[in-house]
């Protein structure tokens, strides 16, 4: 019964064809995702210390024996993301293995994320992957095999009972769908904002409560009894409003961007009206509820952090690399927010758009030091009933 | 010590870069080979009984308990073949089910291809593969997860023991590299022809030998005790001359156009004699002999077929749908021989070589009836002596 209402759902998120446009920009191109990445590597960076301490305790406390199964759901393009996760869990688990005097393992990883991402060149930095994995580890490490799964993770997308590791960054908080009958109440807002009424603030929770509990039941027949998972995304620290500048300013400085061209007769209003996005910033307690209320994990570990817009906060980070000089704010939003634009807009507005939201974040990062809040949980499995 | 020697081999199958170069043409264009892929979609339709026999043999004689792990080795982008052989196989794998009054079942699909193979495209047709299944087999057929499998399957993609069915079709002639020290005896020659000594021929047969057994080999670490496994591959009858018209002859028109070009001036022949296909058409002793060489698999059945090059004989058939109307030889081979024509003479004369190629195909074709000779072959994995 459960089963079919998922494949149900499941159709309404594909006939709503949200995945068809919520995508980062493929290729490696100027405005793609791989080279403008850099606010995602601070997040996985930051949350690092927090996914060693999940594989350790997983590895340590059942060692395996079998092909050690891991996924990334939502890994985006960019090599620069989702294999420098992949790797540095390996190379955890390869020093305990080295510890415990065990031979070589096998390693199964799934890159996960919509159909519409672009996969090619993704796959296309495996070869230096794995490359990496043997001079970095050593020729002894095991073996390592890497495969792409499409698919919507609000669904199901691994066999039962098989999946050892579960990570996913800067993904979750994009909802499979903009929350039902929030057009008429919204007008030229586009997410939750200030002038948001409790309506549309509550449409939007309710969008993410859905979208997450299928998310943890989904992935709770997947895992193994102790598989760990650890996700991070976008949040507040705030539990009393649905709204925080904190997380939700980025797109409110995309709706100013926006309201200023309906009133220039650039855009055509009734088109701004029916603009939404579909995202949610949970707070940490919501996200801790909707655990419990699940049923199927435990909370280990919740931590809320924060990563500064500002490229001035980063320009000694003595661990960039060359790419990362090419960061900057608006170039990596409007990786993230393009797609989305053209598909309502069309093409011809989206120059204007950034170039608008450009000076409008210089401005804004002027006067005050804006943030993106995250929210980090680790969870574990909790072992089935047997019957 | 194998596993290392297995590693080195494959640093040298990435040094000489030829699987950047051996893929089909990707996307939907109109040389792409999703449009052109007719001939293969012949061979998959003449071969399916021969799956149909493996796959409910495997099924009957120790019926799953857990996820069901199928491959198709060298998928290609084209959705037409690849996702059409893994519907067969779960369709027929789901009516044994049903007679069996057993519980639905899960299906993890791996579709393998080089990375340089256009998955995108590939992935982007996943979505109506799952609508067909559930629409035609019903909703209560189970769970079907399809992964991208990115690498050369001259090397390990999959942890030991774990594949169930291993399938691969119009891809293992291709070798992981032209031959050693062929050049200075091969001169304007490109594959092995009338006109090539004894020694290119021995040099060609040995790089197969090398390649079929190191397939082998990985395969049989990685599928499970009594796994099937069925190759169908371009071959020829003759078990005497490697050299065989009913093979070759698409890669000796390829040979007689770049040598007019050549006497025309118009490729310089310097250039002409570095180049050469880097693939092997075995008869069936030769096959059955490796296998037995490499020692882990039972010979179920190997069975030699012709296809026709002529559209005339396929015109009236039945069950060709919209896209297949535009089925024509000499497309279907440019879309394979495009990526190897370009890498090694430019993008310049590729047009001029397939229109001279065109001609050269339809004189031969009103002369004589050619052929595409193909041979199939259907193992079992041999259980594992446990110690």
């Amino acid at each position: 019964m459960k089963k079919n209402t998922l494949r149900d759902e499941k159709r309404v998120v594909m006939a709503k064809q949200l995945w068809q446009v919520l995508r980062m920009n493929g290729g490696n191109d100027e405005t793609s995702f791989a080279k403008t990445s850099y606010v995602q590597k601070q997040i996985l960076s930051l949350t690092k210390p927090i996914k060693d301490k999940a594989i350790t305790e997983m590895y340590s406390k059942q060692p395996p024996t079998k092909a050690i199964r891991i996924a990334d759901l939502g890994c985006s393009s960019s090599e620069k993301n989702s294999l420098i996760v992949i790797f540095d869990l390996i190379q955890t688990m390869d020093n305990i293995r080295r510890r415990f005097k065990q031979d070589p393992k096998e390693y199964q990883i799934y890159l996960n994320d919509l159909p519409g991402n672009d996969f090619n060149t993704l796959f296309g930095s495996i070869t230096n992957f794995e490359d990496r994995l043997l001079e970095q580890i050593g020729d002894d490490f095991g073996h390592c095999f890497v495969n792409g799964v499409p698919g919507s993770f609000y669904g199901r997308i691994f066999p039962t009972n098989t999946m050892n590791f579960v990570h996913s960054s800067s993904s979750l908080h994009w909802l499979s769908q903009v929350p039902e009958n929030i057009i008429e109440n919204q007008k030229r807002n586009i997410y939750m904002s200030r002038a948001s009424p409790p309506s549309v603030l509550k449409a939007y929770y309710e969008q993410f409560e859905k979208d997450f509990l299928k998310f943890l039941h989904c992935r709770a027949m997947e895992m193994v009894d102790g598989g760990k998972m650890v996700l991070t995304l976008l949040g507040r620290h705030n539990n009393q409003y649905c709204y925080a500048k904190e997380s939700s300013y980025l797109f409110e400085l995309l709706s100013n961007v926006l309201n200023d061209m309906v009133s220039e007769g650039n855009i055509d209003e009734a088109k701004l009206n029916t603009f939404n996005i579909a995202a949610y910033t949970p707070s940490p307690l919501e996200l801790e509820f909707l655990v419990k209320k699940e049923g199927s994990f435990n909370v280990n570990l919740v931590h809320v952090f924060q990563v500064s817009w500002d490229w001035n906060d980063y320009k000694f980070d003595s661990t960039l690399d060359n790419t990362s000089d090419q960061y900057d704010f608006t170039t990596c939003m409007r990786s993230v927010l393009e797609p989305l634009i053209i598909a309502h807009f069309g093409q011809e507005i989206v120059d204007e758009v950034f170039e608008r939201y450009r000076e409008k974040a210089r401005v804004s990062m002027a006067e005050e030091n804006n943030v993106l809040t995250n929210v980090a949980i680790s969870l574990t499995r909790i072992p089935r009933v047997r019957g």
